[in-house]
């Protein structure tokens, strides 16, 4: 055995070029592997990565709980964590947890391998970032590719965030190369069309439901427009839940190409694409955190967009004070950031912001927004006219940036396509591709059977809503998950009340939940007074 | 109801002060709670924080898989996340780990009370210092309290980590905040001695086994030395391992006492005691991501230095390129962080670095070091003299330190400490009062049995030795969990081989291991030629 070599040792970053340390913790190459037997654990976890070994193996292997392992089996890899069981598991056998099982289709008695992970590679370019030098594509693609492949885990992104709470240390072409990373790491759609238009809207308000009102207008036009929505992870109900009350939203790639063909449109959960998967584990970290850099919403946005093969987009910003974007300082940036990243990506981008003073429409809440959304469609009487107003400016908008509209029409365009009732022929449908109900009414959703009336006790001014308090209460009664629990604001800020008036109704699908809410109310307000 | 108020909201940190976004993920004030009944669950993990219920409760309280909850039991509280199961824990019932149970002393049958968790209040100053302003002790202090509390997770506290890696971020002022609310957030040890000194090695060059011989050294004075050390995490052993091969290391508070007052000095495995307990997260958080910043490395040393009470303290770092710290500017940089912050703490200390070109000993791994320790103080012909002579040095240094022996003195008086029997009569009085065999020889420790000599292929001189591979090599062979494992170096840097010469001995307890690393041994060189 020849032991004296001088061959070079690249498999850790040296430490000399970065002020601090850097361990062989994960630097163990053992070329050893165990195969294991797998078998489901009936344990379903929110995290992807824990694996159960019998303690017997353990010892055997040398592998301590919260040890992180390589698994394979075919030709896929991940990196997980290893918990330690003396019952559940027999020795020889790997339990593997619901999500995992699923995630990766494994089935029962698969052979898997089992090994030490090493370091991914990728955690080098993480160093350099720390230390708040640039970062190469080839180095942040390598990151994203250990994001998606699971070999980078939560704390090991986080160190790769962190950075990016201060804008100059990332650069617009990092964030470029970043958002092009993040897109090119997953499914990457091709509509075969000249103009691909689609508004994006950056979140946080309440209520503010337009892409059901928008998408019908601008396909009403003739222009393709397929549109992917997100369900909620903090909010009362996000696009796709509220859709899912009139039809389905979960189609595969394939199918998404025949909607589009068929309608011009398409109103999908984008969830079930594949599309920029790297943004998920962005999302479950910064939300874990409670906030994230402004860069990394917009990289995350974009990304999905140059996925879609977007050509023509308009990014709604809603200003409010407690929603997600609170000042328009903050907006501002991000408008710019977004152009720059727009124009590298050669995607015809406008950036309106708007500032509201608590929400828009009335409902909150999966079918209570989509109740608003049908009767601006509908153009009934009672349609809320802020959610009418805002929909007909951005999708006008739309319209011009497209070039179907002349410059300054746009804005009738839409609103004539609502009053002649085009918008509403093609959102049915598009309700009819989708496989929903085409004797579709506003008044007909299905909103929860327990219902409380907060009424006022004095008389005055409504000055301005608690967007935050709202969502949570949206979420006690039972949001979104369940769809038809919500709040209907009947006072909208500036609207004056005297006692005795309903201020807002709970809808909840469960009574117990409505008692919660109520009990929950004593500690939250929604409103203030003037 | 009064619906109508004006009550300010302070749930929440505005996110007008800062460019990003805030949301309300974990703002969710459920003032409900419910009450479930705990169970162990046999599954042993590394993470803290892992509770089971029945997916039927967890349809019933609006639980989703990850969910971060809150668990009260007694009067005390921590943060877990909570995994769904069909049948592993029956409605009404509560599955907790096996740490869980053990850690927070909960049994079979308590009733424990389940809610959602609030945002931890001291993300606010997470936040701060992620926009790099400066944090008073209040703010330091809500950190470390949540970290020791687990109200914060991993991924918040990499967030709080990350800014550390550019030096400016953190004044001395901080650390030293930091450093005190370490030490406080603890036990605090109290000798009742005006002298209480320490020798601590910042460690990651391996060998380097000091410790065992300088409390001996330096406790044959008289002077109250009371030792803590740590148990491997990523090299080949700790002290604490190496200790464990002749005595017991694992003492109470109380215990402890009664050891530095029986012999004036004790030598105990640090993490029995409860000093620093949020070092513990702090050194999980960095080892996943494997590089730590150095403030945060002397924050950690230092915290546990003020948790002992100690007076005078020399800090030795060796410096060696493939070691933790690699060269001389780092060295530097640490050193002085080190005497900054013990000034301020009113700690005499002295930092002695010192540069090495490979391990210090020959012996890696806890069996194998203890040897060369015994051999140095049994004053063996066949004892390592860079340890030796190593040792002595920083034992004089500390001897000057107290003002136990005269200026340029220290270092003859340790060697004549040695030389005379009097430092070894001590450790053995220590191993005596630590429970171990006081007919302590160095040949009789107990080695692994599987022995495999690596021989030199041709001639040369050894030019380098890589403490990275070396590590990993131990580790494959099973220290330190196996104590008779490791390596003996039969040649060192700068030593002549020629062809048959044993370079070096692998030791391990079990056949499989020894087979693994010589199939590792393909893929690592320890030593490079000349």
């Amino acid at each position: 055995m020849e032991q004296i070599k001088n061959k070079k040792d690249n498999s850790s970053l040296s430490a000399n070029h970065y002020p601090a340390f850097i361990d062989s913790f994960k630097n163990r190459k053992m070329a050893h592997h165990f195969f294991l037997k797998a078998r489901s654990v009936d344990i379903s976890t929110g995290r992807w990565w824990i694996v159960l070994i019998n303690e017997v193996d353990a010892q055997r292997l040398g592998i301590m709980p919260g040890d992180e392992l390589k698994l394979e089996w075919d030709s896929k890899t991940t990196e997980v964590a290893c918990d330690i069981t003396k019952e559940l598991i027999e020795p020889g056998e790997i339990g593997l947890f619901a999500d995992i099982l699923k995630q990766y289709h494994i089935k029962e008695g698969d052979l898997v391998k089992l090994s030490f992970a090493k370091r991914a590679p990728s955690l080098q370019a993480i160093y350099k970032k720390l230390f708040k030098k640039s970062l190469t594509y080839q180095e942040i693609k390598s990151i994203v590719n250990d994001i998606v492949s699971y070999r980078l885990n939560d704390i090991e992104i986080a160190f790769f965030i962190a950075p990016a709470f201060d804008e100059k240390n990332f650069s617009e072409k990092e964030l470029y190369y970043l958002t092009k990373a993040i897109a090119e790491t997953g499914e990457i759609l091709d509509f075969g069309q000249k103009i691909v238009a689609v508004k994006h809207s950056a979140g946080g308000l309440p209520g503010n439901r337009i892409t059901p009102i928008i998408v019908p207008i601008v396909a009403s036009f003739g222009i393709c427009i397929p549109k992917t929505s997100s369900r909620s992870i903090t909010s009362a109900a996000g696009t796709a839940d509220a859709l899912e009350t009139i039809m389905k939203v979960e189609f595969t790639t394939k199918e998404i190409y025949d909607l589009v063909k068929k309608n011009n449109s398409c109103m999908v959960w984008g969830g079930a694409l594949k599309l920029a998967p790297a943004d998920d584990r962005f999302i479950q970290i910064t939300h874990s955190l409670g906030i994230e850099p402004y860069s990394k919403m917009v990289v995350s946005v974009m990304a999905k967009q140059v996925a879609m093969g977007v050509t023509h987009l308009i990014i709604d910003l809603p200003v409010e004070k407690t929603a997600k974007i609170s000042d328009m300082e903050t907006a501002k940036k991000i408008k710019e950031i977004f152009l720059r990243l727009s124009r590298r990506f050669h995607i015809k981008s406008e950036v309106v912001i708007s500032k509201s003073n608590g929400p828009i429409g009335r409902g909150i809440g999966p079918a209570l927004e989509m109740r608003d959304a049908l009767r601006v469609l509908q153009q009934k009487d009672n349609r809320p006219f802020d959610l009418e107003a805002k929909s007909v400016k951005l999708a006008g908008k739309l319209l011009e940036l497209t070039g179907k509209v002349k410059k300054n029409q746009g804005e009738k365009a839409a609103l004539d396509s609502l009053i002649s009732g085009m918008a509403f022929k093609k959102m049915i449908q598009i309700v009819e591709a989708q496989g929903g109900n085409t004797l579709l009414d506003s008044e007909s959703l299905s909103l929860g059977k327990y219902i409380y009336e907060v009424r006022a006790t004095n008389s005055g001014m409504i000055k301005s809503i608690n967007s935050r308090n709202l969502v949570e209460l949206c979420r006690v009664l039972g949001a979104p998950e369940l769809k038809g629990s919500g709040i209907y604001l009947n006072k909208l800020v500036k609207e004056n009340y005297k006692k005795g008036d309903v201020l807002f109704t709970l809808y909840s699908e469960s009574d117990q939940r409505l008692s919660l809410a109520l009990e929950v109310l004593e500690h939250l307000s929604i409103y203030s007074n003037s």
